[in-house]
């Protein structure tokens, strides 16, 4: 096999294997040549090439979102990384694992006006968990001794790190701070950063490799909880009559059934869920906002819940955040390996484990006599509110929301949902998913920004059929996405174009002065026919609700390329049809 | 006029006025709508309407790159900052003035799992000559009591403004950061970041300003230099028999024609331009690489300067820097107003001004009788090498070269060049450029991200005549650039498509590998003519000399809309043709 004859190379590539990175997002560079060449040459790894680094890691996120297992993405020097970045916050806040192997000069040849140079270190600050910075590889160059462009300012540096007493040599020291980086992104799940300095020529291999990686265990990841942990909660959790499970992000199948069904009986507790929690029972609540949005205060007060338990990761719905703001439970408890946010400013307790793992230990110790009619009310309320939003989609006219509604029923059985963010995952909450459908959304930091690139490697990586659906300007601020060979035939995106940022027109004000069309919604007259055609994807469009019925019929079979179909809403009226549908269902 | 009501959106949008920011550049938000009413609704400011950050803020940074005045960027919250980060490397590397206004939530919102929330405050680290971050008006929510989501917090979060002592008020604490943060952006030259915290409700607005910032005088920024400074530096000059001066990037009309031609009249002295130079003399070196590439070592020692004296930016030949490492000169020094670049390892003077108040301080104390054939000797080479050059495009058959050589002919009269990075900006170099022509390419990071977008910025700023050569990686990369409503119809686009990273091939070793296409060169079929369908620009294109020589006959004439001309060159020859040209020149 054929490995870069860089050793620093080397070491990063092998341990990258022992913590079992299997995808590799590259993006084409020469300084990062050693990487590339030692990833691409060893069959172990699923390596990607991708140009705009923006989408390779947007890319990359979507892969590691799906086997929640840390990608890779390899990047050569300069502003290379910074494209990186907005992917990387969403990783940081969404909890998924992503590696950043940014190649580097060595220390000596940074600001001193070398090309595609930039200062690397800790670049992405506090959003990352770990940030390695490697030392330049100096058994390298006593191998392989070399007209060297600057002995003596190398000789000194390597003197000052003698005289700063690092006793580990530079092999050990590199390794530990891989080792370190690759445990935290895979025990936070969350996104680490490698920087990584390589000296010329970066293009030699050898056909053996010159490292030797000291044996390291992998740490026990196991988080689990003690009963004692529990016991203050148990007699609060007896007493409470209104408990409320608000779920935020989750992945499919985290939470057993038999969890699910035994909440779902007990009277004294709401489940609330939204599409992103893929998590289902007749009983549960779906579409928060539906429930909350016509409420008036002395209802808020009969929902105000004793106990909220929250499991999984942000929330879609602004309306549940201002109202338990506003009407704060006794008791907030989290419960997620990861992160806990103190949304609502009355966090009490959080337990760093898996809901299952909660619930396996929690269950037991409960039981369901609570005498309470809190479930009842709400399962009425809920009731009306689905005859009054299905009357409500009788009487409107073709737009954003009535398209929604059919698009969202037309998703092929047993697959995947991606959703853009802003106006789509919005619309997407009001309607309730069927049970086989997985729903994902960037909601780490809900931009508009990755959306397609996320959608694709998830797709990727898990080989199911995925159906996209995504706002106009969030689908064009992503077009690079398509700049990819790896997107399956069975992929499918939908992109519902009110020509602007509609969702802009939902808020108050402005509406109507001179400047709202260019500055707030931006309004354009693109539509993805071109892109298509571009990227070798099927293009459909439609304007009207018959035409996207009969569509949405063959639009899921089978074809030989990727399809795209373009629902075109009428701009004007969206916004007023969202706004009437809250006050309809009161 | 409408105001935003909020009083710090008020007094971002006052204190901009007074620091002369004329041109903003804005992406759609909420958060930022304090700020984006503010300027819309001011007619001293150009405003500018971009969805994609990324696209933004080098556009903003072609602008500036013109006017070498500030350019504001507005965006909201969340991950669009980190969009921006790319071209504030680049703006940090290249001195231009770039201000990012970000919008953000108040404090006690981040990191309790809101939406569109990362951890803004000083977020790009050390490539911003300075981060403030401004604190939440308070004087606001005590003027307009209602409803707030989180009293206690937020009186915690007051309490301790006071307990911490901070004597100032916030409004004066605001004021004083603004104006530190448009200072330094001027006076480096160079991007800063304001962090501007603001609370809901977001649109409402006011027909009178509520604030009052306290009279500020700005300071004076002139720079000089006194004859003491220099006198060390005198004698050395006098004596030295091979004086070189390297000019970096340098914005054009910078130096006089007097000093020009006094250098260009000393034997003693050598004057190597670039291209992005913008310095023309008939006995100046253009084409560094040309003279440099073919010498052997004993030419290296005739060449080796006694004196360095470097201007301008960041230098584009890597022989150069390579050369002067190795034959280093006894002095380097350097002038410019901002940061000295030790890029040989032997800086041992700054002299912080523009090179002009530089020249005409020492050039009255020197004189130019030093006998020497360094100019001579070097001129007969020069000489040799361009007769070469010629017979050389005489010899080849179509390729990158030989199309660069017919494009850069074409170049209108007294017109802007704007030129992509990577193998764009390097076959530039080897050609010689009209005097009429302006050039500017983005080689602070040398990144290949934003260089279309910049280039349409600059267009813009200056109503001239502006022509882009780019590569097609670098080209498609930025295609976003296109979602652009202020591109002129004077602009001209020619994209060298060699159908990958073809500049990889020129690399050693690995050509041949079975990765080579896909992870080196990443080959792809893509061409611009969807592009220019989708974003309404006229496109052209050609694949053999005859074709291009026809169409640049046209290509620049008066037309309604932009164009774009794509160039296909054949992907596998244009390696050993740039190659052999080395050897060819000798």
């Amino acid at each position: 096999m054929d490995y870069s004859k860089i050793p620093l190379a080397q070491t990063v590539v092998t341990l990258c294997k022992w913590h079992n990175i299997e995808h590799v997002v590259i993006s084409p560079g020469s300084r990062n040549a050693p990487l590339t060449i030692g990833f691409t040459n060893d069959d172990f790894f699923k390596c990607f090439s991708i140009v705009d680094e923006r989408c390779a890691a947007f890319f990359a996120l979507g892969i590691a979102q799906q086997t929640q297992k840390p990608v890779a993405v390899v990047c050569t020097s300069g502003s290379a990384l910074l494209n990186y970045y907005p992917a990387i916050s969403e990783a940081y806040y969404s909890d998924i694992p992503l590696v950043v192997l940014s190649a580097d000069r060595p220390k000596h040849l940074v600001d001193i006006g070398d090309g595609q140079t930039i200062k690397q270190k800790n670049v992405y600050g506090e959003h990352v968990h770990f940030s390695a910075n490697l030392k330049l590889d100096l058994r390298d160059e006593a191998k392989n001794p070399k007209q060297d462009e600057v002995p003596i300012f190398k000789s000194i540096e390597n003197k000052l790190e003698r005289i700063l007493g690092l006793q580990k040599d530079i092999q050990a020291y590199n390794e530990s701070e891989i080792h370190e980086a690759l445990n935290q992104s895979a025990l936070h799940s969350g996104p680490v950063h490698i920087n990584i300095p390589f000296d010329e020529p970066l293009y030699d291999t050898v056909k053996d490799l010159s490292i030797k990686p000291k044996p390291y265990k992998l740490p026990n990841r196991n988080q689990n909880i003690d009963e004692f942990e529990l016991r203050p909660c148990i007699d609060i959790w007896h007493h409470a009559k209104r408990k409320m499970i608000l779920v935020g992000v989750l992945a499919p199948n985290s939470i057993e059934d038999k969890w699910l069904q035994e909440l779902a009986d007990d009277d004294s507790v709401l489940v609330f869920t939204e599409t992103t929690s893929n998590l289902h029972h007749p009983d549960f609540f779906p579409g928060i906002d539906k429930i909350i949005a016509p409420l008036k205060a002395e209802e808020f007060k009969a929902l105000q819940p004793d106990v909220l338990l929250t499991l999984g990761g942000m929330v879609v719905s602004k309306k549940i955040k201002a109202f338990l703001r506003q009407y704060k439970p006794k008791h907030h408890w989290h419960v997620g390996p990861h992160n806990a946010n103190d949304t609502f400013f009355c966090l009490e307790e959080h337990f760093r484990v898996r809901p299952n793992t909660f619930f396996e230990k929690f269950m037991p110790l409960i039981s369901h006599h609570t005498k309470s009619d809190y479930k009842r009310h709400w399962l009425t309320v809920r009731a009306k509110r689905r005859k009054e939003h299905q009357r409500y989609l009788e009487t409107i006219p073709f737009s954003d929301f009535a398209a929604f509604d059919l698009i969202l029923k037309a998703v092929p059985k047993q697959s995947q949902l991606q959703v853009g963010n802003s106006s789509a995952i919005r619309y997407t909450q009001l309607f309730q998913l069927r049970k086989d459908i997985k729903v994902f959304c960037n909601r780490g930091t809900s931009g508009i920004d990755g959306s397609t690139s996320t959608a694709i490697g998830a797709s990727v990586a898990t080989n199911e059929r995925t159906t996209f659906i995504v706002g106009d300007l969030s689908f064009f601020y992503d077009s690079n996405a398509l700049w990819n060979n790896y997107i399956p035939n069975t992929f499918r995106i939908i992109v519902v174009n009110n020509q602007g940022g509609g969702i802009f027109r939902i808020l108050p004000g402005h509406k109507n002065t001179d400047n709202f069309d260019t500055f707030f919604e931006t309004k354009h007259t693109l539509n993805a026919k071109q892109l298509c055609h571009m990227f070798d994807i099927e293009y459909y469009s439609v304007a009207d609700k018959t035409n996207l019925e009969n569509e949405l019929k063959s639009f899921f079979s089978t074809s030989k390329k990727p399809r795209l179909l373009e629902v075109f809403t009428p701009s004007r009226d969206n916004d007023s049809i969202l706004l009437d549908y809250f006050d309809f269902i009161k």
